[in-house]
């Protein structure tokens, strides 16, 4: 080809890019497993069993990842709402409010965050992949799960493959499911006790 | 051990259940990688190019995960809805709807998929992790995605770190958000022209 | 006028239309009062008041006013759930199922309705404008709720200002926001209560 | 009353309160049609025609109402969003808002409605029951509907009937139902078109 225009799907296989999105996303999973502040962790795991009611907030993609935290939470045995859902209550001060944002600015959740804090002054974890941002900052706990590498070498490359906030939304999910698996093993609860409390209705 | 209770936490590292999820997990992914059907992916693929519109149907944590799904088509410039979501109006011939369902046999799931080919015939495809299940036998397009390994000796692990259909949906999210990148190559498109689209309102 | 074409806005009066609607709307409504069935109405507040949770069931607008009714529900302190929503856990027997449907023969509904008495045969009440239908038949306890009237000289005007399932979707609204007061008087409650459970994250 | 506990059902008589209720509702809605200022309802109605997309927003009880006119419009065939649902795109210039919070300082809906001002310059209307609300003064077009009578004589009573914003969620349910009547006669259409974009999955 001699024009200027180049074929984006020159040199093409198909699957090529998916393998490699998903050997990249495993790879950061491990990397993220082995780095993991364990102290952090547990302060989490700490409040979620100390507190009467748990409530999970989160927009976009983090938000469903929220709801199926939220929906293990209550498999599980908690006291769990969505914040936005129909049958959510009042938030009070010995509750817990999990906020989940990348880039820990979202409008509503950061907002939201804070009238929890003002207006009940509530325990607020946040899990977000921006230590310095606002929702980290409000929060008591805060859950640091990194998104795409910044190193300039494989920014790009991830841009391509994982765009947007994809990295920390399929991470933050596969952390939380990991913390799942530790409280099923410190409630002493096994997959049958989960199915128990599973909706039939759907 | 000759007493009769044992304790659940004698030995507890905590976060150790966490890392060892986390690792099974990624092993799964890659597993899943290695093995995946070129043919049915490029055909799910094709589907989704060729349809004037995309239903996305799923309950409980594979819903949470369709509608991850349904974002980011949305973010990609398809005509994309949920099924149950308020704006979703009457599907047609030439749409496609994709319904995720780990057993492959959730009552609303089928039961829509079943009154869609009937009533207007339109293609399905299902992401299911069985493929003899109801889902998958009414389905057009069948993307057979593993959840727990099958080998006995895996599985009781499987179990106490994986409940339910945790392998099952976190790899359908990660497979999918695959294809989100092989979309992204095949409609030339970069993060910037998805950021476009990205609501703003949250 | 010459023309074969006619314009659909010759005589047309902004607002004309909107206030006939409320005007019939508002005789409806009177009327449904006058002929309500207070043995039905009480079987239903009773069936509420004795169980020991509550599960709301509904699809498309009639899903609004199903959700409409769970909230106030969780206001007055009932243990309230919304049939797929996150944590919304298995339903049993000592629970009531309310299932919404004008038609009473939505797929979704009528199925998930015959589910929840076949596995686990909990009490189910059903608002519905037809008291034939699929979701009367299954149902233990009947709230017939007339949407548009059947005599031939009003049906054609209803269509024209309250199309499909408006006169019905209202009217189980308003109805159930009728079964609300009861409930605030039978419990002595006040609206203070009330607004002592109402969510402060929104 | 010599006696120190009042039996709250002393005196009830089953029924007569959700009777009260109805009866109560219909003259407001009577009163509500007769006052109605048609200059801004047909403002709004030329702000639904001329934008290229429109988007709902509201929380609580008050974001259903929302979602079930969305609803129709999109049986009307307009191209409408609600936000805070999956596949609601970016907000532009040219696109629509409307917003409803009875009280008009919802958190997130006052923020979000700020944020698109602020953000793409659309037009905003709000819908809620005062004009001097935060909602209400960034808006473009204001519909007031009153809900509770301030008169003192009337007002004990409707808190204990028609508790919080019961009022104003059912009349503006009622006023935005009008609405789709005007529109599908300024539109031409008859039921048959709206049921042609109707769900059938559901």
């Amino acid at each position: 080809m001699n024009s200027i225009e180049t074929n984006p799907l020159e040199g093409y296989t198909p699957g090529e890019i998916m393998i490699k999105f998903i050997k990249t996303l495993s790879l950061h999973l491990i990397h993220l497993a082995e780095k993991i502040n364990l102290d952090e962790v547990m302060s989490f795991i700490k409040a979620i069993l100390e507190s009467e009611n748990i409530f999970i907030l989160g927009a976009g993609r983090s938000g469903f990842v929220a709801r199926a935290f939220a929906m293990r939470l209550m498999h599980l045995g908690f006291n769990v709402y969505v914040v936005g859902e129909t049958v959510t209550p009042r938030i009070r001060e010995n509750d817990l409010l999990i906020a989940i944002s990348g880039s820990g600015e979202t409008t509503s959740v950061v907002d939201l965050g804070r009238k929890a804090k003002k207006k009940v002054n509530c325990k607020v974890a946040a899990i977000t992949a921006r230590k310095g941002s606002k929702l980290a900052k409000l929060a008591d706990i805060k859950l640091i799960i990194k998104g795409k590498d910044k190193s300039s070498a494989s920014r790009g490359e991830d841009k391509r493959i994982a765009p947007l906030g994809t990295l920390f939304e399929i991470s933050s999910l596969v952390f939380l499911d990991g913390v799942v698996a530790e409280l099923m093993k410190l409630k002493n609860l096994n997959e049958d006790d989960l199915r128990m409390r599973h909706s039939v209705l759907e």
